[in-house]
């Protein structure tokens, strides 16, 4: 047994989303957190070893909530909207892919819709990386109840080992189910 | 932020147990699978980029079955059982220490006693590691209402990102529950 030389680098994909806080699309601080513990713990200097593979999911709005003062009046309206989520979801990735740029990191970055749980874990399968990162808030037992947490979905179905990330505590904000 | 170039490597600990299959102090096979898996995914060639901290916690043996056949005659009796049971423990620790050494990996081993759960929780408490591995027999919800899984229990509990890494399918030896 020896360490690889070389070789096939090590996939790790990291499931990243967009900020609560903010209305721009700002990666979430347990996303930046995971990617930035990964760079530093994992990849380290051995920057050609490793490819990372961002997976953003983004939730349809179910509710309407964030188009509560649209008005839709044509079919265009909608393709618009679609169009604005897109964009969204793209500056998400941006921000990382181009970390990954500056650095010397292999990467590539995607967008899905729907359940992030359930499609972090579909997208597993399908590409079977090494392991995954997943940043989380680190919510205690009783604010869990009220949001669900996609780290502890992922740690116990998704189909490859699954490191956890917790937001570091200085960064939680006021109200902690934000990120 | 760029990847961190020399610095303090990243200390990885590993928790190791025996093989439940054989009276030689072999290392378990998810013990073995997830060192290897480190060294291959994480490790990888920079070797210099890591410190792997063994931590191998003995579970007293509660009901005496390993000793059924054994005499105590005198106190020195106990004494000899005692040195048997660590040398057993400095033995397993050899064997992962031993591969660090070849392949130029640094890193640290020791012996605790006690609730294997408890104690390596305990440990990453006091020794603030970057991360923890544990092996993982993968077993199904059914099995596991028999043993337990310090796997779990670490990874919900320990004071540190988490990392369980299955066994591989191939190796599971025909009874599931030994390792």
């Amino acid at each position: 047994m020896a360490a690889a030389e070389g070789g096939e680098p090590t996939r790790i994909m990291v499931a990243v989303n967009e900020s609560t806080i903010k209305g721009y699309p700002h990666a979430s601080i347990s996303s930046r957190g995971a990617f930035e513990w990964t760079l530093k713990k994992i990849v380290r200097s051995n920057t050609s070893g490793f490819k990372l593979l961002f997976l953003h999911v983004q939730v349809p709005d179910e509710d309407g909530f964030d188009d509560m003062d649209s008005i839709f009046a044509s079919p265009e309206d909608f393709r618009t909207m679609k169009h604005r989520d897109k964009i969204r979801g793209l500056h998400l990735l941006e921000y990382f892919v181009k970390h990954c740029h500056e650095i010397g990191v292999a990467c590539e970055a995607w967008v899905k819709k729907g359940d992030p749980k359930e499609i972090i874990c579909h997208e597993v399968k399908r590409i079977q990386p090494d392991f995954l990162v997943v940043g989380s808030r680190g919510l205690g037992p009783f604010q869990k109840v009220f949001v669900g947490t996609v780290s502890e979905f992922c740690v116990k179905h998704a189909d490859c080992p699954v490191i956890a990330i917790k937001r570091n505590a200085a960064q939680t904000p006021q109200d902690p189910v934000d990120d």
